[in-house]
């Protein structure tokens, strides 16, 4: 038996969203996680001179690998050999690759609820077990060091997201310390995806590897870096583990698209501009924060990083997905439900992504104010 | 316990090779399935197009799915729904879908040996169990509807290449009906590599899906349309399988590059171009073929398609490696030794990829015949 898998209900969303505007209808995207900006100007212009230069043949550049272990040094203080990088199509094939790398079928994988969709998703499709952990807003919606001691077995793996999707919340250092030696002594393998690394709105992110040199860890080029259709990302693998993650990605992905290659090494000459877009972010932050209380959305987690506010909804519906449907189809505002993200209690929350520009969020802040104050409480 | 892997040891033929490149040596690679040439123009100037004017986000691109159906109907005579495409990062990732859609860990899939060595450890890093069925020069390398026949019990699946990896060889249309009819009869489940179609030097190549449209039929934009680097395939996916391949993709993989499909799409506009290659692969083929005797190489089944030839050099060596490895050092043309192909015979086989231009192929037979000439028999 081949596993079952959840839809992903955003996609649907999405989908009516498009079909929306067909019909000449004023939609703003806040279904999903992604900038709305291109490459930096740095990547465009490499894309270009390489376009007319080289044949690109399956290829793996040793410069790229180089920059993104350097990237490590500078931003987080830890020594990387950069053949401990393996560069991927995405986050996504980086996190197949850890789980197949780390865990056979029958492994129980613990992770986060709320959490992203795909880590669940993956799971089930490989045949491992996910062990769901319960985390509402009280804790931060994160995984705690007292909440792994308290599983009982240990798992034998588990992931973290920081800063996490849905929510944008992130673990304190001193906390991500304490899991690590907790998760030490029990034996559990760690994954931690820091796709969201490089946008936050206080202090600097900080990777698992500070405290774990034994973690695998998955990032990407598709949202600080602006590049999402570029299909960029990389996993960083510990020396004892590398030869059996190089012969997965050699048979089940080979190397990403060598333009990607060249553009992302370039996208860190682009950093400027980057972070051009992290103040954008910023701002749209401060914008929904102060509009929250006027849409009636009291209960969230500090959103400290990624580009998401996840908002109890609970006092107005308990069905997110058709809430989603109805404030798009009266306001042109697309979500994501929070089902998406939570089996159990995602029925009552929403999260919207704020990667678009600052006036796209003025827009929707004008259309959501008047929709939800003329909701009626359940 | 996750499951061991071989090495694929033409990696350490070319990192070899390039290091005598550095070195100053001359060096002609032939150990690897990759064209030397570039995309076609018109890809390469969809490319320039669009990276000014697309911010690239993830994205599947309609008209490239459209287009891939026509393609289909124009040259296989089958007529497939668009949606029945799922377009993935290279054929690599289409193998991972495919199995994962189709079959659970466990799973016995039969396939070819001498065969493409991704397809073995693919099933292996799954938990999957490869059913190695020999195939020699006698059987063109190729599984034959009377093999199936002959395995009690039947496997829960089988893995056909037409054109194949190493040798070039192809199914006769008559033999995949068999093959596809006895598969129906007995449930077992297909999955056709069709990643050479477009590169046959006789009858064009044919689809498994003229007589199995409940196969899993994977494709690229690799080989034919000399697009490696670009990484850009596809599975078509019978109606009764897109939902579990759906949300298989869409958490192990997302979409695969937007530059690259735009090019994709634009490289269907490129077939003259894409014609001259294989026009070129052909002469190369006639000049590889016609000096096999003077190398003293007679045992080949015929390279009918693909860009391979798979020599038997077992009056040479019995280890393939070290004689791939000498030949290197001795002449500068690099070589896959027949190990990565086939784990029981492949000790006395080497392969040949001649995707390379034609004076390239000139200049290699002009080192290659002396050398050989000058090995003693075993």
């Amino acid at each position: 038996m081949t596993a079952a898998i959840d839809p992903f209900h955003a996609i649907s969303i999405s989908r009516q969203a498009h079909r929306l505007a067909s019909e000449g209808r004023s939609v703003i995207h806040m279904e999903f996680g992604q900038p709305s900006t291109g490459a930096p100007a740095a990547a465009i212009a490499a894309a270009h001179r390489v376009l007319d230069s080289d044949a690109m043949g399956y290829w793996e550049s040793p410069a790229l690998k180089a920059r993104i272990a350097r990237h490590y040094a500078e931003t987080q203080q830890v020594s990387i050999d950069s053949e401990q990088i393996l560069l991927t199509c995405g986050a996504s094939p980086a996190l197949v690759l850890a789980l197949t790398t780390r865990f056979a079928p029958g492994a129980r994988v613990a992770l986060a609820r709320p959490g992203y969709v795909a880590y669940r998703n993956t799971l089930k499709a490989l045949h491992m077990v996910p062990v769901e952990l319960a985390c509402g807003a009280e804790q931060g919606f994160q995984i705690s060091a007292a909440a792994i001691a308290a599983l009982d077995p240990a798992p034998d793996g588990l992931i973290l997201a920081s800063p996490a999707n849905p929510t944008g919340t992130i673990i304190p250092e001193a906390e991500l310390a304490a899991i690590a030696a907790l998760c030490r002594a029990r034996g559990i393998g760690l994954i931690s995806d820091e796709i969201y690394h490089g946008l936050s709105y206080g202090a600097p992110t900080r990777s698992l590897l500070r405290s774990a040199p034994e973690a695998l860890v998955i990032n990407s080029f598709s949202k600080y870096f602006s590049m999402a259709g570029w299909r960029l990302g990389w996993l960083v693998v510990p020396p004892a583990l590398l030869d059996a993650a190089r012969a997965r990605i050699g048979n089940f992905f080979l190397t990403p698209p060598s333009l990607s290659q060249h553009a992302g090494l370039a996208a860190f000459e682009g950093r400027d501009e980057l972070d051009g877009h992290v103040a954008t972010y910023a701002r749209n932050r401060d914008l929904l924060l102060a509009a929250l209380p006027r849409l009636g959305l009291a209960r969230i987690a500090p959103p400290d990083g990624a580009f998401y506010i996840y908002a109890d909804i609970g006092h107005l519906t308990a069905d997110s997905l058709n809430f989603c449907e109805r404030l798009l189809h009266d306001t042109g505002v697309a979500t994501a439900p929070g089902i998406d993200f939570d089996p159990v209690e995602g029925h009552r929350f929403l999260r919207f992504s704020f990667a678009v520009s600052t006036d796209r969020v003025e827009t929707a802040l004008a259309r959501l104010i008047p929709w939800f104050a003329a909701q009626p409480r359940r």
